[in-house]
């Protein structure tokens, strides 16, 4: 028997992260039976996102115009370049509204094992706006793993005959965090760079 | 500032089932960077469903044509109704390929708390195709819940003059199911039930 239309969607549902076969069943016969008030709208929403959204030939980030609205925004400092790994961590930081500077999403970290070099990520882009534009500072917002690290130590390396500040992210208790359940490494960290 | 495309489509995601802002967040992002191998099939997928996929008038399930696979294909019984909750139970019993009749999807379960009486389920359409059709068994596959056994209750009541016999799927361990974990009255059944 060839594959339903329903059994398609199913398949194609199953395939996101966080989902199996299962809820992706659920959540299809969900929006079919409130086909008028979620699978339109969804539908629609989808189409939207199709024709509109591109990556940002500046920054990396996704949007619905090129540059982005935040490469747009006068109001925002371009003397400051937040790197980010993903735009997942660019909207992470977007929402805790604390950032007035600018991105640069690299699209992934260096990594030996998975044979990821500089020049597949948008390092060349980024030593390009360094060069070009008015850069006092680099703020690394990369991932506390290996690759992460990795991925600092080199940005750092590659840019310090440049006049342009580098600094991390702070490394500690989160806020609200209770001891019990942090790792060792976090409790670690925190103890050595108390002040 | 206004909802962005991107944000819609967030919003809309969340509403599924099993779903929260954090995962639909991580679905959309996912969807956008993989725009030709999977934005685009879904999109077209939902697509097909809107254009394509109706309620059987015969039985309540859903499919690309009315009467419903199931309801035209002749090779099954006419004469077995098994009666369901939801199409989710009709697919479910469908993927065991254990039965060969035809099925009659309720829509919901008589619920004195939720206000459900007949008229609101397919009980109508149920009793006009038992009357006017030569329907010898209706299987009740329903949740072994008040509500469930209250509809099934209702149902056997409703039929009792009709020349129709009335069953119920059995009760008890599922296979592969540990005593240790299974539910009290789920073991009590089984003890009931013994053979």
């Amino acid at each position: 028997m060839p594959e339903t239309e329903i059994d398609t969607l199913i398949r194609l549902f199953s395939r996101l992260p966080g989902f199996g076969v299962r809820s992706a069943r659920r959540a299809v016969l969900h929006l079919i039976k409130k086909k008028e008030t979620q699978l339109l709208p969804l539908s629609a929403a989808i189409q939207n996102v199709i024709d509109n959204i591109c990556v940002c030939s500046v920054c990396g980030n996704l949007d619905s115009g090129d540059p982005c609205h935040i490469c747009r925004d006068q109001r925002r400092d371009e003397g400051v370049l937040c790197i980010v790994q993903d735009v997942a961590d660019l909207w992470a930081i977007e929402r805790s509204a604390a950032f007035k500077g600018r991105y640069h999403v690299l699209g992934g970290l260096l990594s030996a094992i998975e044979g990821t070099g500089p020049e597949e990520l948008r390092l060349p882009a980024l030593e390009k706006r360094v060069r070009e534009h008015n850069i006092s500072e680099l703020i690394l917002a990369l991932p506390a793993t290996v690759d992460g690290q990795t991925t600092g130590h080199y940005i750092a390396e590659r840019f310090k005959n440049l006049p342009v500040r580098i600094s991390s992210l702070a490394q500690g208790i989160p806020i609200g965090g209770e001891l019990d359940y942090l790792d060792d490494g976090t409790i670690q960290t925190a103890l050595k760079a108390r002040k």
